[in-house]
C-alpha cells in the first residue's frame, strides 16, 4: 500500500500543489488551501498519518517517511495534506492519549481540517525553554477542573487555532504524582490572551509564533489530556515522532532544492563545460547526495526504533533531528551556491527554502542542546555498562604507561 | 594616525550610527543618510579610503582593515562613511586610472556623496558571469567615441546611480589591442534602460541589482577610463581590493553578531549554568573567535601583498575572499544558534545579518569558482617550479614501489 | 536468530578474542589464530556470512551488520571469525558465481580456514586503479584454457594465499562478449611471481599488499569463474557487499575506540570536573555518537537495498562507503583527542586503530573517486527524469528574471 | 637579511638535508646529524633563532616564520638547524631569563649542539597535565638550594639530555611568593630516574618522551632559573613562542606534503584527464592552499603581537596553535588522499608525515583545551567591555519581544 500512496502523493504534489504555490512573500489563502485539501481527499492522499477511524489514511509510523518527504517537496504540501506541525503531532498525541469523547471533539475536526491547534509548552526565560524542567506555568486544582496561570512563547500556530494543548505544573493529588499535566484548552476561553506574533524568518507554519498568556483560565476535568502529572511522559511521546516528521518534511524540501540545482547544473555551461561536469560543483552535488541518503536512512532507523524500542527510539530520534536539520540546511545551502545569483534572489526559491529550514536547527531542541544531551546519554549508558561488569577499556586496553 | 581613526570610527559607529539603524525590513531614508554623513565629516571619519585631494582621509590600503571593520559593525556604517560597494571600488579605480579631468567630474562628487555609481561587468548567461572571458557586450569605434551594445545583469547600485563603469569588448585599434575597454557611462544617456530590480535577500546596497541594457549608447573618447583594450587588467586592479573591502566590512558585522551572542551567553542561565559556561556553547564561541582571528590575519596579509607584490596579492585576496566570506557566515550562523528563537526572529537582528552576508559567498566570484581558480593556480605554480628544475617530489621522495 | 548470534559474538569477542590481541607492532601467530578459530567454531560464531552447506552460519546479507560490528570490535576479530577481507568477499563471489566443483575446491577450504585467497584487480598506473576500464592484464584464449599476462599491485593477502581471482581483459569469443574475465588462479602456478610486499600503515590484513606478476600463466577452462566477458559485472556483485562489510567491521572498531574514550572521559578529572562533563569533550562525544548512528543506519539501508534493488543497492553502498570510512576515521580521531597523550602513544591502542582505518578512505574506491561517481550518477539520474517528462525545476520554479 | 636567509635555508634543506633523510622507521644517526650541522654552520643557516652572542643568527621572532617553514620542509631540518623543540624553546627562555653565568653553562653548549635539554612540566594524572595549576612536584627550600620531589611524564627529549628545566611547586619565601619555580636540573644528578620511553606515533623529537622521577634531587641556588615563585609567568613566556614555532615547522612539512601531492596530481592521468584537472581533486588542492595561507597569516599576526602586545600575543598564539595544528593535519591528510595507495604506504612518506603531526593537536595544549580557554577568554573580555560601559547588544539590538 505504501508504495502506491507514495506515488500518488508524488503525482499530486507535482501536478496539483506546486502550480498553486504562492509567490515570494505571499502566503496561501484560506480558500485556496481548502480547495487543495478537497483535491487531496479526492486523490486519496489526505492526512496519511491520521487514524482511519477519524478521517485519515492510517499509515503506520515506520511508513510515514517516504510519504511525508513527497509532501514536503512543496513548502505548502504538508499543509495541504494536513500533516504539518503542530497539528500533526497533536493528532498523534490525541490518538494515543485522548478519551473517545475528546477524540470526537478535538481529533475529528482537526483531521478534517475544520480547526487548527497548538502545543503550548515553551515559556519565556527563565521558564521552560530548552530545559522543560523549568516549567513555570501552573494548573491549580479547583472544583471540577483546573485553573491555568502562566505565559508561553513561540506558540506556533496559536493565531486562529481552536485549542492548545497546554503543559502546566501541577501538585500531587488523589492518585497522581506532582509533575506536569496536559490540558486541552480552547483559545477563546476567558483569560487567554494571544500576544502579537513574533516575526520569524520562516513562513510555512500557519498561525504565527505568538506569546500566549493564561490568567486564571478554567479547564474542566473532561479536558485533561491523559492522567494528571504525566505531562512530561506524554511530551516525550509527542516529541519523538514530531521531531522525525519535521525531518521527513524538510528532507522533501531539500530534495526539491537538490533537483533545482541539478537541473541548473545539467543545463548551464561555464568555462566551456557543463556545470555538472565541473569538479567543484561535483563535490557539492556528491556531498548533498550523501547528506540526503544518510538523513533518509537515520530517519528510517529512528522510526522503526520508535515502534520497537521506545528508549532507543528517543535516542535515535534526537540523533536524527540533529543530523537531518543540519543535513537539510547544507543541501539547500549548496543548491544556493550551485545556482549563483539566482540562488540568493527571487530568480529561484532557494534562499526562501534556506530561511524556511534555518529555524529547524533551533526548534524542537537546538543542535547544541541535543548534542549536550546525546553526549550525556552516551557517557551514562557506557558508565552503566561498566558498572554492570564490562571492563574499563581505557584500563584494560592500556599498555605500559 | 590609524589607531586614532580606528578609535574615532568605533565611537562614531556606536554613538551615532547604531542608534539610527532602520528597523527590520526598512531602509535608511536619503535625508537620514545625508545627516549621518554630515556628522561623519564632522567627526573626521568620512571616506577614510578616498584620496585626500578629493575629499577623503587618504588612508593607505594596508591600513583600511581595522577602520572598515569598525564601519561594518553597523550594516549602514559603510554607507554612512561612503566606503560601501560598489562606490568604494569605483573610487579606487578612478584614483588609479582616471584622468584629472575625469576625477573632477566623477571622483570628486562620488567621494562627496553627491552621486552614486555602478560597475557594469556581469552579463546574463552565456555572457560574462563567473567567466569574464565570455564578455558579450561590445563597444564599437565611431567618430569621436564608442557605441555600446549589450546587456548586463546584477548591476548593483544602478538604480539612481549617476554613472556606471561599463566593461565592453573592443576590437584592436590604433595602438591598442583587442580586449575589454572600460567606459564611464552616464546612466541617463540615450539608449540606457534600467530593468526592474531583482529582489535579493540582502538589503545593504542602495540602488538594487537590476539588469541594465545598452542599445547604441554613445560614449565620447574623453570618458574612456584608461587605455582601450586594458579593461581586464583594470578589472583586476579593482577586484583585488574590492574583494578585500567586502571582507573587512562583513568581518565588522560578524563581530557585531559575535558580541550580541556573547552578551546573551554571558547573561542567560540554562540547565543551572551560564550559557557561556556550557561546553557546547563554548565550542561555538571558540570556533567563532578562531574564524574572526584568521579572517583578520589573512585580510592583513593580502592587503600588504597587494601593495608589495600584486601577483601574490591577487592570489591572497582570492584566498582571503573565500575564507572570510565563509568564516563571516559561520560566525553569524553560530550567533544565531547561541541566541535560539530570538536568533531566527525579529527578537534580534541576527537572521537579517545572516541574509545580508549570504550572497557574499557568491558575488565577486563564488567560493567554488575561486576554489577552482586557486587549485589551478597552485598546480600551475608548482608545475612551473618543477619545469625550472625543482625535482618532482613524488618521484624523489618515493620509496620502493 | 540474529539477536542470539550477535550476543554470542559479542561475548566471544570480549571474553576470548580481546585477551588474545597481539601487542603494538606484533601480529597474531598462525597457531594462535587457529586456536581462536577452533574456539569460534565451538562457540557457534564462526564464518557467520558463509553458506551453511560449506561450513558457515548462512546469515543473510541484511543481517550481517550487527554481527560484523561485534567481530570488528577487536582488530583481530574478523580474522578469527574468518570474515575478513579479501577472503570474505571472495567467499560470497564464489557462492554466487562458482560451479559446484569450484566451490568444493575453493570455497569449502576457504570457509574452513585451510587456505587464504586474494582478489587481483588493481594494476600499476596507467592500468586499472581507480578506473577499472583501464584494465591492462590480458587472458588469451588457448587450447583448453587461457593464458594470463600482466601485472597487479596492492594485491591484499597475496603472500601465502592459495589462489587469486584474477581479472583479465579478454577478447570476444564463441558466445561471449569482449570484456573482463575472472580466473581462479593458484598462486603457485608457473609464471606467477609475487613481489616484495609494500609496507602500509595498517596491519589487519594477513598476507600483505604485494605486487603480483603473471607471465604466461595457464588457467584451464574449469577455473574460469562464471562466464567469460562478464568480469566487470561480477566485480560489481563482489564490490557492493565487500565495501559494506568493510564498513561494518571498521564501525565495530570505531565503537571500541568510542568506548575507550568514554571510559576515560567518565573517569578522568580535569579543571575540577569530570572530562565527560566538560563541554568541548561533550561536543566530541556527541559528534561521534551521531557518526556511529548514521553510519549504522546507512549500512542497514544499503544492505537491504542490495537484496531488493541491486542498482539502488550499488548507489547506496557507494554512499555508505564514503560516509562510513570518513565517520569511522572521525570517531577514532576524536577518541584520540579525548585521551590526550595516551591517545597518540602506546598507552592506548587508539593511534594504531587510526592507522588501521586510514587506508579505508582510499581502498575500494577513494572518497574522492566515489564522490565523483556519486555526483555524476545524481546528475544523470535527474537528467533522465527530465528527459522522461519531469519539468526542469530551475525553469519552472524560476521567478521574474 | 631575512629574505636572504630564507633563500639560503631553502637551498640548504633541498640540496643537503633532504638527500640525507633516513628511511621509514629509521632515525638519523648522531654522526650524520653532526655532519649536517657542520654543513649548516658553513652555509650560514645554523640556529637562526638563537642570540648571536651565543652562536646563533639572532633573528627577531617576527622573522622566524619563513625560515622555520623552510627548515620544517624536511622532518629532520629543524634538528639540523638546531631549532627543534624542546631545545629551541629552552634557548629562548634561557636568553630571556637566565643569568650570564647560566647562559654560559647551559645556553652556549645548547646552541652549539653539544648538549640537549628538556622541559619538565607535565605530570601524571592528577598532576599538571592540561591544567598546570595541579602541579604536584615540589621543591623544598634547603640550605644553599632546593630539593625536588615528584614525577613528570611525556618529558620530550629527556633521554640523553644534559639538563631539564623542572617546574616545581614552592612555598613563599624571603621576598618571593608561593607558586612555581623553574630549576635547571642536570639529569645525571642524584635522585633523577628516567623511565622507559613511551612509544609515540611520531619520531621527530630526539630523546623520546619518557617519565622522569625526581627523588630528593638537590639543585643549588645558582641553578634557579629567574626568580622563585615566578615559574608560571616564565612558562607563559616560553609557551607562546614555543607553540608558534611548532606551527612554523609543521607548516613547512605540510608544504612538502602539498608539493608531493601537486607533483603527483600534475603527472597522473585518471579517467582520461590529469588528476590536477579533476574537480574533486581540485577541491582538495584549493582547501589546502587556503589552509596554508591562513595558517601562515595567523602565525605572522601572532608573532608580531607577541612582540607588540604580550596579552594579545598570548591570545593569538593559542588561536594560531589550534588553527595551524588542525590545518597542517588536514593538508597532509588531503595529500594522502590525492596520492591514493602510495599515500598510505611506504611508496611515499606522507603517512609518516601524518603521524608526525598528529600529536601536535594534543601537545602544548590540545585543541579542545585551547578552545575551552579561547571561549572563556572571549566571553570574559566581552563581559569586561560591558562592565566598562558598552551596552549589552542583545538588549539594545533586541526588537519587539
Amino acid at each position: 500500500m505504501t508504495a502506491g500512496l507514495v506515488a500518488r502523493t508524488r503525482a499530486f504534489i507535482r501536478d496539483v500543489v506546486i502550480p498553486a504555490e504562492p509567490a515570494w512573500g505571499e502566503t496561501l489563502a484560506a480558500e485556496a488551501l481548502a480547495g487543495l485539501r478537497a483535491a487531496a481527499r479526492e486523490a486519496g492522499v489526505y492526512a496519511p498519518h491520521a487514524p482511519a477511524a477519524y478521517g485519515g489514511l492510517g499509515l503506520a509510523l515506520p511508513d510515514w517517511s517516504p510519504v511525508f518527504q513527497e509532501a514536503g517537496y512543496s513548502p505548502i504540501g504538508p499543509a495541504v495534506l494536513n500533516c504539518m506541525a503542530p497539528d500533526e503531532g497533536n493528532m498523534r498525541l490525541l490518538e494515543l492519549v485522548a478519551t473517545d469523547e475528546q477524540k470526537e471533539r478535538y481529533l475529528r475536526p482537526l483531521v478534517a481540517g475544520e480547526i487548527r491547534s497548538s502545543f503550548a509548552m515553551t515559556e519565556p526565560h527563565p521558564g521552560a525553554g530548552s530545559d522543560p524542567a523549568a516549567l513555570a506555568t501552573t494548573a491549580r486544582r479547583v472544583d471540577g477542573g483546573w485553573v491555568i496561570d502562566g505565559e508561553k512563547r513561540f506558540i506556533s500556530g496559536a493565531e486562529g487555532a481552536m485549542f492548545a494543548i497546554v503543559m502546566a505544573r501541577t501538585d500531587a493529588g488523589d492518585g497522581h504524582p506532582a509533575g506536569a499535566t496536559m490540558l486541552l484548552t480552547p483559545l477563546d476561553a476567558d483569560g487567554v490572551r494571544i500576544g502579537p506574533s513574533i516575526r520569524t524568518i520562516e513562513a510555512a507554519i500557519a498561525g504565527g509564533h505568538p506569546h500566549v498568556r493564561f490568567a486564571g483560565v478554567f479547564v474542566p476535568d473532561a479536558d485533561v489530556l491523559g492522567a494528571p502529572g504525566e505531562g512530561f511522559r506524554y511530551a516525550q511521546v509527542r516529541l519523538g515522532p514530531a521531531r522525525l516528521t519535521h525531518c521527513m518534511r524538510w528532507l522533501g524540501l531539500a530534495r526539491r532544492a537538490f533537483d533545482i540545482s541539478l537541473d541548473r547544473a545539467n543545463a548551464r555551461e561555464l568555462f566551456g563545460a557543463r556545470l555538472a561536469d565541473l569538479g567543484v560543483a561535483q563535490a557539492l552535488i556528491a556531498d548533498s547526495a550523501i547528506d540526503l541518503a544518510t538523513a533518509d536512512a537515520v530517519i528510517d532507523a529512528a522510526a522503526r526504533a520508535l515502534e520497537d524500542d521506545p528508549r532507543r527510539g528517543a535516542d535515535l530520534s534526537a540523533i536524527a533531528k540533529v543530523h537531518c536539520s543540519e543535513a537539510v540546511y547544507r543541501v539547500i545551502d549548496r543548491a544556493v551556491q550551485l545556482c549563483g545569483g539566482d540562488g540568493v534572489s527571487s530568480g529561484l526559491p532557494l534562499i526562501q527554502y534556506l530561511n524556511e529550514v534555518r529555524p529547524f536547527r533551533i526548534y524542537d531542541g537546538s543542535s547544541e542542546t541535543h548534542r549536550w544531551a546525546i553526549a550525556r546519554r552516551a557517557a551514562k549508558d557506557r558508565a552503566r555498562e561498566v558498572a554492570a561488569g564490562e571492563p574499563r577499556r581505557d584500563v584494560v586496553d592500556g599498555g605500559a604507561r
